[in-house]
């Protein structure tokens, strides 16, 4: 057991998320590295104390250089808007120091190569924060298809859906404006980033986007309230995609349904401590979905002892998330996603924003 | 009340439901027609008379003209494969008699038009056999959203999802070649019927098909196994469709999602008695999905008295369509979907099928 | 194939249903034996031909010796008030003649003994009308507790609930005087015989039973809006019930849940096409309930040919019953339940009242 | 914002959580008094460091005595082995500490009444860990009930059902003999406490408890493997409750239904983001059970800003309970439940022991 030092930059809803989770994490997992909260960056040196003190890190600062600069801090977290996303990472991969950094990668395609390359020349360990793939279920999921129990996929479907801007009185915001704001760099990601996760790259697609609320109380709104598309995975299979801020209903509409041609497999993080499981090869008669409740016995489920039922929630994913990053850092194997998963991920987001302008079917690897 | 002779083309599955839902329809809904099972027509003398005598008819006969002609027949169900369809119906309508006709309509887009037409010019009454969407969940969907209890509808997806094929040792059969055969043919007109019931028409449409399982025990497969589609319905809503023969674990997937501004709707067939509803109306605290139990309150339901909950099932969907056509005889006003309705959904499968082929949005009224 | 004159004692709701199901359950089923609906009685002449016309009966009479005694009336379905059960079926087996009657049997213990002496002694065929337990769900239930699929059964619990008096403002009426109308009375003898058929004889039981509404509009209320039990099977297992008609929000709340050692299973009427199962012996990664959707493989689903989920509904449940009552008729063998069966039911609910009254423990065996 | 010292006796499954929890909890709800992991006690001092490492603290002890006597131990966890529970307690309330402890209370009623006392006399926090009850979904049970929402409770129904020893081969274990650790010794408390803390105290009940497997590799079972009752509340419900660690397929069925005049509530804690409601005052053709899924409008969600649906877990249980304690502690209020809620609990379960045996209804007050 040895400590790490972790400096987190940002302090809003996902810097205080991997604070908690690496309070929680080296307990809970009984982990080799255990990470010591060194230092926390925000925009001011006042957020930043504020943080330091509600978090529980030793030292703040209104300057992510000093973070990335400090030798007691040994691991770094980036949880700042993805515009700084870039210059951080680089400057820490210069240094040798692993990086997580919360998705989407970055502020643009070449960000996200140019992190990526960086994050390949220093060799330190890296990771792009896709959390919702992170729970039992569907990493259970993963496993299932990956050994092959449901035969070969034929069609997948996935949505991320959520209702935060349904209402077309909820006013205008920093949300509203900007590409990666809106809910193909938001919310998009997260789902693009299963479909990669669970059955692999996409080779052709073709997109619809679409800006229901063109204006909200405060403004005009520049980004996309929704968006879908049709695509076709490089080993053929076929899917379709959903993304909304308007999806009236849903709350975490992070869902999936992908069809083999020997079992079946559907996903809703709604309720993400099920996974349905249907599997053909049993008698007609007793031939039903299953409702699998996650525990001990899948993979990265949180090590309660008393068996499954217990249940995870949002934080324990982020818990989990940062478990597989100090196992990384550990080990020196790569953990997915890594950022060059997460540059296929702004890849398919470029190719989707480019058919839905073109209305034509594009290659994502032309991207 | 007065009876009336009901002749039926076709003794096969379909032909049977309508025979029973004709035996039964009187006096579930206590109609003022009743029907009087006339006579029976399939395709040779002995398959006629064996039907004839199974599902109680007074006559039967192997020449589908003899049953149009007869002065006793005095409204028709055609129930015979699709290529018999346009020629009993233009025979049927010269005559001046009421057509119910199953879908698809007719074997071709011609067919359907050329159909629609003489249906048109006898004024008698026309009904294209849609069932799915008479269950009372569904009559419930169309009337909720009609009247705005879900506020303009945003987005709308469907399927039509069963895995009768969906182990590529299922034999190859009349089911796998034939366009009409085919999922496109089969299973996607229900969804696209219930897509122009519950929204409105389609403007325009991407689609892909493909044949997963090209070759069978017994054969070649020659045509498709599943599709889907994306959409723009012509008041402006975005949507996407999937149909598929071989979805594992599906077996009655007739099911949607319809997003509102205020409000969502959710259906699947295989709960066939439920329908969700999310109102966004409500403190937030208490909002939710709320899963209706069909009943007495609600358009369609079968008469029994004593509250909601006692279900209805399949034959009772044949049951009701039945109480419609008879309406439609009654009153002369037409009840929706009519001959001119089932020439819409040829026209998106027409759309869907030349967009597949050629990878392009294509507008449904160019066909 | 051959014709049997039917005849039913009541035009009320459930004589309508018997009705309806032997209208079509020749074709449904395809059955040797096919109803000819000879004759309906009702309370008035009036009445019954109004019945006789809604249902398409040859004749009808509002006496219903006359239609015990006819002729060609061979078959005898009592619908009638509980308080005429027992003459009426008196006078049908003193002819010989097969008699289907609706449950509860008798309007008391000894009238449902006398009913089925009388049956016993005529030798003819006799059925009591628990339709409930006749979905292809709960069939299927039985069949794989019988076979031991779920090992040995440890636990049950069932409910029949309903909300129809849930308002204390609905109106007093017949059904809230006089012990038949209770809930012990009209909805317990439902789920009791679904625990007799599910897991056998009832050794012991201890229950409460509560009038919560004492006075609504137009009266006081003399009889039980809910009670609970528990028991003791004969083969050992412990069980909970609970009846009710005043349980808010419930609509057809017949459930079940039944443990067994090696597995489990679970019902629930407002979703009556799917039966859930737990086999213990799965690899734990994989274990879950799954819902099986009832479809051709399962006993006693409607014959249609396309597959599973399409779903049966009340009416079915009633036309399944009606094949029953046929092959029983034709084969001579008892279908369960038998007259016989139906004492058993009344014995636990004359128990269960003792042992409300006097808060004690009371052997079944002893009614 | 000021720090608390905070120690732990027990290391195992509970002791872990709670750490887990207090090193989370202040930035999670970013609480006033902050939580210092000062000192743990296990039964040796080897074991004690093990987890002082693992989890966190500063220093370990294998006495609880020092650690209750240190003057930097401010607030106290018992997550001891139940026996010990009383004597850790008296110790710290005789020094003024405030003391969380876990239930069951104390290892016999006289223990629990004397610990009750203990802490009335101090006047220090105190509270008792039932945890299942700190979901945001059964939080918001409570409340609405409280006020009215669901009208007046007529019927409750609780189970506590696991299916750890479902299997007969399990072997033996210390959870297999002495009454504090069979089924009505560790999983009903979770559920009484629950019907009390929904509904209000039980006046009478009768109860049924049994040992099925009486046998085990290993061993005799000497306590119970499920057990049930009805009972009456004090304020008139009627109700029945469940509890088992034999019910295969069930892995966390903490779960209640609860019907009131004006609505019903559901909750099952396999599925414990969602909480089940029914309104009764909705028009007909729009009542159904809705889902509602915990988020930022209920009761003691873990603050995540962005919406509901995000999802909480068994360890965020523990993280709410945390807050609670230390809430109780900064207020001087009592938070529920506390010590004396705790006596009530052990009361119903001593008058559920002597029902069973004697047969006969027990006034829980008379315990």
């Amino acid at each position: 057991m040895r400590e790490i030092g972790v400096g987190i930059v940002g302090g809003g809803y996902m810097g205080k998320a991997h604070s908690v989770a690496m309070s929680s994490v080296g307990a809970v997992f009984n982990t080799q590295l255990r990470p010591r909260l060194e230092m926390i960056c925000a925009s001011t040196a006042e957020s930043a104390e504020r943080y330091r003190a509600a978090f529980g890190f030793k030292r703040s600062t209104a300057d992510w250089r000093a973070l990335v600069d400090d030798p007691d801090v040994e691991a770094i977290i980036i949880a700042s808007p993805q515009i700084t996303h870039r210059a951080i990472a680089e400057a820490a991969f210069a240094r040798g120091k692993p990086v997580f950094c919360e998705k989407p990668l970055g502020a643009s395609l070449d960000d996200s190569r140019a992190m990526a390359a960086a994050a390949t020349k220093s060799g330190a360990a890296n990771m792009a924060g896709f959390n919702y793939i992170r729970t039992p279920a569907s990493q259970l999921a993963r496993t299932l298809i990956a050994r092959g129990e449901i035969g070969d996929v034929i069609w997948f479907r996935g949505e991320h859906t959520e209702d935060f801007y349904a209402d077309p009185d909820t006013p205008a915001s920093w949300r509203t404006s900007g590409s990666a704001n809106g809910t193909m760099g938001d919310l998009a990601p997260h789902m693009v980033n299963a479909a990669l996760a669970l059955i692999g790259p996409i080779a052709q697609l073709n997109a619809m986007i679409e800006t229901v609320h063109k204006t909200r109380p405060g403004g005009a709104v520049t980004n996309d309230d929704h968006g879908q598309m049709m695509c076709r995975f490089a080993q053929g299979v076929m899917g379709q995609m959903y993304f909304s801020r308007i999806s009236t209903g849903r709350k975490m509409g992070y869902a999936y349904e992908i069809t083999g041609t020997k079992g079946a497999i559907r996903f809703d993080q709604e309720d993400q401590n099920a996974l349905w499981l249907y599997r053909a090869n049993e008698p007609e008669e007793l031939q039903g979905f299953r409702k699998i409740l996650t525990g001990p016995a899948h993979p990265d489920y949180l090590p309660f002892c008393q068996g499954p039922g217990h249940g995870t929630g949002y934080q324990d994913q982020i818990i989990i998330e940062a478990h597989d990053f100090l196992r990384a850092i550990e080990t020196g194997d790569p953990v997915w996603p890594t950022f060059e998963d997460g540059v296929v991920v702004n890849q398919v987001i470029a190719a989707a924003m480019a058919s839905a302008e073109s209305g034509t079917w594009q290659d994502v690897n032309a991207f």
